[in-house]
């Protein structure tokens, strides 16, 4: 089976050099995917020079238009039918590509994958997921901003799409699924959470632990963390700041005076590999789970590796079926009361 | 002017030999404050001969029962009328302390501040509020976990509050005032922030500078943090999370080779540094704001140093009349309409 890839070439900062450098790795690496770069097709063709040239299984498909991370998602979608993304997401929908990976805006994606590719049978919601570095294994943390204001069945339909995704791309064969709260008891929580943990304990397929603080995340203390997309998007970029700020201050630290810069130069080789433990370029970008078909969001920030790793990421998604293995989870959750916010069986 | 704070003896992990080193050492260093360490007087007695023996300005307050961090707040409180947090609370209410420190449970402290201390007059629920690190100067962040599930105008309180802490705690003549959001535009958040923005922008007495991204946090975005209680929690534990696992993994980079250990031998004074800036107990624990005298809530695991410096918070908090300028400052505020939710003047 060849799966065919399309990708948005226009939507990181410094696009669409490392979508099309990180696009011809990959399908170097991997000659049995089949990718199609959408965007500028002249700047497309000169980075792709640069990068030795495209291979066979690598097509362009020429775009005028770019949706920038400043203009309002809905708005921006409906004007630019010519824009890079939603050229991308029109190929997946109509069945000529299997699945989408873009670095451009968060919101744009969210608003091209419900609307432009549908969303999968019995969700009800997307959740953007992501792989986080901890001191033990990583960590798949659910919805990190695609979804704020959730609801208690969308949280257990995160649970299901976490588990699901640990299984497969992770390898896990039970992994533990926690519940983001500001404590560990049964009772803490807000209401959201209070009335999501009843559900989670009554769902056969899925390993529920319980609660989790965040304090607890970077040390492994679940496999996947399912969280409103409001705080999941808080504890992501706390994440994301803290380790920054914290590398900046060893850097400056490290540098204040010549011993311990000699000290430094010495333990560079440790310092290097906790950064790269750190490193989130490593971990492939964000899953936007939910849709009838695998989307990538890479970080806008992404350079060639990281849009190489979250075409991995994609790979392993389109192998392990996660959306067939989705679908089938979903299909056997119990029936949905009707929309009563809130309200818990338990 | 003399202030006296009872301090709960019994409150954290290791209590009572943290809650009396550190009110010894503060009471030696402040000689004219006055303290009440309130707890199991037979253990206090025999920490307090360790430290040296009790200073004039200490006395004790024998209580029989503690509350512990599994018990349910609420119950707790009431069932355990001989506790040492209750008592504390009531020599507060009762004009007996000016102010009251603990180390134990949140909850019950959020219970016995709200219960037994009483709120201060227009404002509606109390909030956490904590010093946190910064690359940058220190920020102040509220509330970090007294109130979740807030209301707009609750926001608005917390925002006042802040403000008047760091002017009078922080010293800063015009603090950046920044609600916790998942973007920085004014479209952006779930619904709580968008209803909280344009009631931010009307505060005159308030430098708003709009939303922050968790992300800007760590680097110094801003001088004060507004969020509900339960994004607020996520974002204080990750940062500390993050923090404690980034040092453990250095720890381990850094013995992985002989050279590597030299290295950090040599860098050691540099690192220390950056771990001391990032250390919280240098930062004196939580206020609780919002109530009729002020209340320092220190970290559980805190040592002798870290309720010495929460008491000085306290100390500050007291000179500074905290509690004086929040009142004026709620006086001012605009007529609430009733309790509508989400609902914005704008």
């Amino acid at each position: 089976m060849s799966f065919r890839i399309a990708v948005d070439a226009m939507g990181s900062d410094a696009a669409p050099a490392p979508e099309v450098a990180g696009t011809i790795a990959a399908a170097r690496e991997w000659t049995s995917l089949r990718f199609v770069l959408v965007g500028d097709e002249q700047r497309i063709r000169a980075e792709a020079q640069k990068a030795g040239g495209l291979p066979s299984n690598v097509e362009v498909m020429h775009t005028t238009e770019v949706i920038t991370p400043d203009e309002e998602p809905t708005k921006a979608v409906r004007a630019k039918k010519d824009a890079s993304l939603t050229v991308a997401a029109r190929l997946v929908k109509e069945g000529q590509a299997d699945a989408l990976l873009s670095a451009g805006s968060t919101g744009a994606l969210v608003v091209v994958g419900t609307l432009g590719i549908g969303r999968m049978k019995g969700i009800d919601r997307p959740a953007l997921g992501t792989i986080m570095p901890t001191v033990e294994q990583p960590v798949f943390m659910l919805d990190v901003g695609a979804t704020p204001d959730a609801r208690p069945e969308w949280l257990v339909q995160f649970a299901l799409m976490g588990d699901i995704y640990a299984r497969q791309i992770l390898g896990l064969a039970r992994p533990r699924v926690a519940l983001l709260s500001n404590g560990t008891e049964a009772e803490k929580g807000n209401a959201l959470v209070k009335a999501t943990y009843p559900l989670l304990q009554e769902l056969e397929s899925v390993h529920f632990i319980g609660n989790i603080e965040a304090r607890d995340v970077p040390f492994g203390g679940a496999d996947v963390v399912v969280a409103d997309g409001f705080p999941g998007n808080v504890l992501l970029k706390t994440y994301e700041g803290v380790a920054m700020a914290l590398f900046k201050a060893m850097k400056q630290a490290l540098t204040s005076s010549p011993i311990t810069s000699i000290g430094a130069a010495l333990a560079k080789p440790g310092l290097k590999q906790m950064a790269k433990r750190f490193d989130y370029t490593e971990y492939g970008g964000a899953l936007l789970l939910g849709l009838k078909a695998p989307v990538v969001k890479c970080h806008g920030s992404s350079n060639a590796h990281a849009i190489r790793s979250g075409i991995r990421v994609m790979k392993l998604a389109l192998e392990g079926d996660v959306i067939g293995r989705l679908a089938d989870a979903v299909a056997k959750l119990p029936a949905q009361k009707p929309k009563d916010k809130g309200d818990s069986p338990g």
